[in-house]
């Protein structure tokens, strides 16, 4: 087995620290250039597994679609290292020293704090399938600033740090469309809309349950405008890659107009969080209010809990032609319009 | 508007030639680099829009969920000519063309012919998603032997000819997998392997309507396996991409293990099929035989019809590790598990 760190606890960082006592700059730069290193280390194993390798060694966690491989562990013990050497006093929270600690507390204080999911998209690298990637977040009083999300597979970086914009491949601006604004959402949102979802882990079969709840969800979404009584979304296409991390990217990008998803960990959403909410996008919380069911036009829209494990994220948006409509309304009513067609979730976590 | 050929039939090619009479290495090499030009088309207008070149022009076709862009018509016009250019003797059939005749019988005749998808993927690239791809297949007595999809977005490029071998990128064998010998299907198959599907654009709400046909075939193939009165699949991921041409070139490739489809045309799969079959893939028809519902242990696994609209498609695999089961077997035995999960789908068409 790998020499991953027991250590689950990212309190290790207690002092308060805001992001302008820090040298974002050289710590962009890092996160960077490790992402990059680490992701290289995924791809070099899954050429070896090409070039005649060996089987993949893999052990399932809590269900058997819930795997971790010897890549996660190697790669986690690799990206904890480095950043222990490089920054001593920021804490560490990672995905797999995480699932092997005994407390499922929500662990994210207010220091600088890494979240790290070594490979996120586990099952489709143990089958080879291009859509796992790193990513690494760097979070400050609870706020994502930095995000790096690296697909090697398809030589895809998603990248961002507060206030300097958020790119692919460190060059390309996001949104990816710039025409020569960013497109409106559409009027009548969620139709013209991608609509990213997971069928996730939670593959119980009982009325009510995660997977009931979702798949409702997801043919609301689908139907026609005049079915489900009216509620149809006919969104423009259905996208499920296995991977929270690319889905966040793909939204971040404008790839995606829509992403609705729970079950979430920090690991799987922080990096994804600073490059969309840097591209100009918006996160939320997946399950529509219960104050009033079917009417949100008052409900305020809030910025989604890093460790809600519920999430709505809809894409940087340019204001409305005629300027009757700015990007943030216009966000917030494409998030009301998915609340009227989504069921709640049920993913408690202790500590929240 | 495209100056894309109205002609829509694939007819002129009338005198049949067996694959033996013709130079396929020299059709090989022109259909690499055809497809190779005809995706640097697409992409360059991908990059025009990037830079702020514009908002992309799309037309409805059958639905809101049916485009067809201006670059779906060039580049139709373009691979034609080149074609007709080059073997003036061939059929040609084109998705763009077809949409635009007036018959929608079944075009493919005995002799050579190209099956053509200029943008598969045509919402992906709407939406600067990068899974879109060109798709061009070549067919000799209505058997694909030549099938070569590129994604240019992720300079990804599957080819392949019958008896050369299936390639990504021209120099990795396929499937990816190969470690020494290919990976053996799961004995407990669905469980295990990644299933590939997609909400497709029929989203009329009915009972027995093909939107909920899909899904109660998504749920039993995703649910636990205890779930569904014992039939739940409980796969590894449910995965889709909105593009068939890319889950047949995936599913050659072994990154997805099953592909379970209804409503494609000839363009969508003629070139995936080559390549499937090349790489040692099954091809057959996604609706569960009528004769002997829920047990199809004694059902021939007949291959598919170029024609029929209805796919399953099961990845190369290794025999098993005892040598038990041959890789021929294994696939028949994971295609009849996956008959008993699913709905029968109704797409009809004329002609067949």
């Amino acid at each position: 087995m790998a020499s991953a760190s027991q250590t689950s606890s990212a309190t290790a960082a207690s002092t308060s620290a805001s992001s302008s006592d820090l040298d974002l700059d050289s710590i962009y730069a890092f996160a960077v250039q490790l992402t990059k290193d680490a992701g290289q280390r995924l791809l070099d194993g899954a050429k070896a597994r090409m070039a005649g390798g060996g089987v993949i060694d893999t052990l399932e966690k809590d269900s058997s679609v819930d795997l971790v491989t010897q890549a996660d562990e190697d790669v986690e013990a690799f990206v904890k290292k480095e950043i222990t050497a490089r920054y001593p006093t920021h804490g560490f929270l990672g995905e797999e020293s995480y699932s092997k600690g005994a407390s499922r507390d929500y662990l994210v204080g207010g220091g600088p704090t890494w979240i790290v999911d070594p490979l996120d998209g586990t099952v489709n690298y143990t089958h080879l399938f291009a859509m796992y990637c790193v990513s690494i977040g760097f979070v400050v009083d609870g706020k994502p600033v930095i995000g790096v999300i690296y697909a090697p597979m398809l030589n895809q970086l998603f990248s961002a740090c507060k206030g300097k914009g958020a790119f692919l491949n460190e060059s390309i601006p996001l949104p990816l469309q710039q025409n020569p604004v960013v497109p409106p959402l559409p009027a009548n949102a969620p139709s013209g809309c991608i609509f990213s979802c997971e069928w996730g882990k939670d593959r119980r079969d009982f009325a009510g349950g995660n997977l009931s709840r979702k798949v409702e969800s997801f043919v609301t979404m689908a139907t026609e405008r005049q079915g489900k009584n009216g509620l149809g979304g006919m969104v423009h296409g259905v996208r499920s890659l296995g991977s929270a991390a690319m889905d966040l990217a793909y939204t971040a990008a404008g790839s995606f107009d829509i992403w609705w998803e729970g079950g979430c960990w920090e690991w799987d959403v922080a990096a994804g969080f600073a490059i969309l909410e840097e591209a100009g996008g918006l996160v939320t919380t997946a399950n529509p209010p219960e104050s009033k069911v079917g009417d949100y036009s008052d409900v305020a829209v809030e910025d989604a809990h890093l460790g809600g494990r519920l999430y709505l994220a809809i894409r940087p948006a340019g204001a409305s032609a005629d300027g009757a409509e700015t990007a943030r309304q216009a966000q917030e009513r494409v998030a009301r319009e998915v609340w009227k067609r989504v069921a709640s979730l049920d993913y408690t976590r202790p500590g929240v």
